[in-house]
């Protein structure tokens, strides 16, 4: 086993990581560990054991090849900082990129030169906000886009003489309704603020897109708690819908919930909704809207059946895989034994 | 109802359409129709029954703002081309940037002073690469990266002095597998080429990502036929796991599918896989691998189930909704009479 002990000032940022694992060696981390300031590492090869002090790894001009024995660097080309990906491509290092425009250009033609010498495939380079300058320089010499979130953009050029094999950009929002039914027989329903013209008027279920990394049974209830006040539990995901050409020409999976409530005072956000309230359901289901619309009579029909216990959808099981080493959930139907 | 007529020799573009919208007046078209020369559209209100020649709309320096009575316009401002979008936000109309940098930024300026002033909240700026030298002057004057694609950058600006409630760029990538058996109880396997170290000899599913405005039982099938020549038919979705910071941060939701064989001889996709073959269910089921990693597991399990007809999953259902007009897909529980 190797230990990488850090100066304990020194925060683990994504670019120390990527450094480290271009140490020709393949290194295991785990994500729970990062950002830390200690990082216990294991060689997968299991034949070294010793400890190594990486130190500060500080931005140097050139390519950072460290020889197998974890000596100096063997050859300092003078080169964009970049470490080797899975796929034969190249991950350029966003905290090394020079502020000069001008070493930019210089450095970024020398080091697509030398990748497409290498016989390298995909290149990535990650832009920060603050070196936006970089960005027109990037495309000029032949980059594009590829994603951007607030705080950077992404740009990609693929390499070889045949069709690029990168990963496209992600494609879907997804989006979350909750049934939720009292036992007074009355459903939960709201009235949108911003609710385009064709639905105006109209008491709908309470819905909403899932937060960064949230999951949709929990997403659903803070959203019918944000939006009603209502806390409830889920029950199930009873069926989802799959459109396209939604915002931005993406595509959208919207997940309909059967939720338990477990409160029944409302208490309106009143920046999104304009009205909410206990709807009996047969006045609910009866709404003229709804039965004109093919696509949510079906999906109230669904509604209805599972509050009969006519119907079953699919729950959410949290299992570990050894391919990740995370635990994540795994939606199915609970009803058949498995 | 109102027939917007376009000169025979233009294309009907985003922007024209945008433009067209800000007739101040709620205008519907068709996706079906557009790009096209002729464009019948509909005034919602019904109150107005006229032709209106709306030529080729040229880009023009200042706010397009059409009197109702659609005679000439009543203001010329000197800002950019933009149009009011139905969150009381603006969007910035990417058709008619200037190209250069200086009358970009005294532009964009004045143009920021005067949403600011009329209580405008998100404002959309859409740079396509070829204007790439106007990205770093944007992100100076405030604006944030929003999201990307080849060929253009997306970015806002919130004004409001409140938290943002500008929508989040796409968060989520698709995935898909093929669970298909043959006649003889054989399982259609395949060995990835590019396998990360952790499944490398494994025997698994074929799998990959579904395209863009793809549906998910189309693109399974898509999948299994592109590895390893084999046609099938969609049955179910019979499972499916969420999980969280794959790549570039974002989720991956990844939906498992019963297929039906039509065929049996297999001729692999050399680039992606090592190999494929038929291999017996309980060999299959019984890889060591499969049997430590509960996730797996589950799904093989699920799968195996679905084949003895114990478990039931998600039928896809085309059904039209009044909401946006457009034919999308709803997966449900087939087995259960809703």
């Amino acid at each position: 086993m190797v230990v990488i002990t850090m100066a304990t000032n020194q925060l683990l940022t994504e670019s120390s990581i990527l450094r480290m694992k271009n140490f020709n060696r393949e290194l295991k981390f785990s994500r729970d560990w990062y950002p830390c300031k200690w990082l216990p590492m294991t060689l997968l090869n299991g034949r070294v054991n010793t400890q190594l002090q990486v130190g500060t790894l500080p931005c140097r001009k050139g390519a950072l090849v460290v020889s197998p024995r974890i000596s100096l660097p063997s050859t300092t080309l003078d080169l964009l900082e970049a470490f080797d990906d899975e796929y034969g491509g190249v991950i350029i290092d966003p905290g090394c990129l020079p502020s000069s425009s001008n070493a930019f250009v210089r450095l970024l033609r020398d080091s697509l030169s030398n990748w497409k010498l290498n016989r390298k495939r995909g290149i990535w380079l990650k832009i920060l906000s603050e070196q936006s300058d970089l960005v027109p320089i990037a495309i000029k010499e032949g980059f594009n886009y590829h994603h951007a979130e607030p705080g950077y953009v992404m740009l990609t050029y693929w390499i070889p003489d045949e069709p690029s094999m990168l990963p496209d950009s992600p494609s879907h929002q997804i989006g979350v309704g909750g049934f939720v039914i009292n036992e007074h027989k009355e459903v939960l329903v709201v009235k949108e603020r911003q609710c385009p013209f064709h639905c105006s008027g109209i008491w709908k279920l309470p819905t909403g897109y899932i937060n960064k990394s949230e999951e949709i049974f929990s997403g659903v209830v803070r959203e019918v708690q944000e939006e009603t006040g209502i806390e409830t539990t889920f029950l199930e995901m009873i069926a989802f819908r799959h459109a396209h050409n939604m915002a931005f020409e993406k595509s959208d999976l919207f997940f309909v919930c059967m939720l338990k409530a477990l409160s029944s005072d409302i208490t309106i956000d009143e920046k999104e909704i304009e009205a909410a309230k206990w709807m009996p359901l047969d006045e609910f289901v009866g709404q003229e809207f709804y039965q004109d619309d093919h696509m949510l009579k079906k999906a109230i029909d669904i509604c209805v059946a599972t509050y009969e216990n006519r119907y079953s959808g699919f729950i959410a099981d949290q299992l570990i895989s050894k391919l990740d080493g995370n635990l994540s959930y795994l939606y199915y139907n609970g009803l058949n034994k498995v």
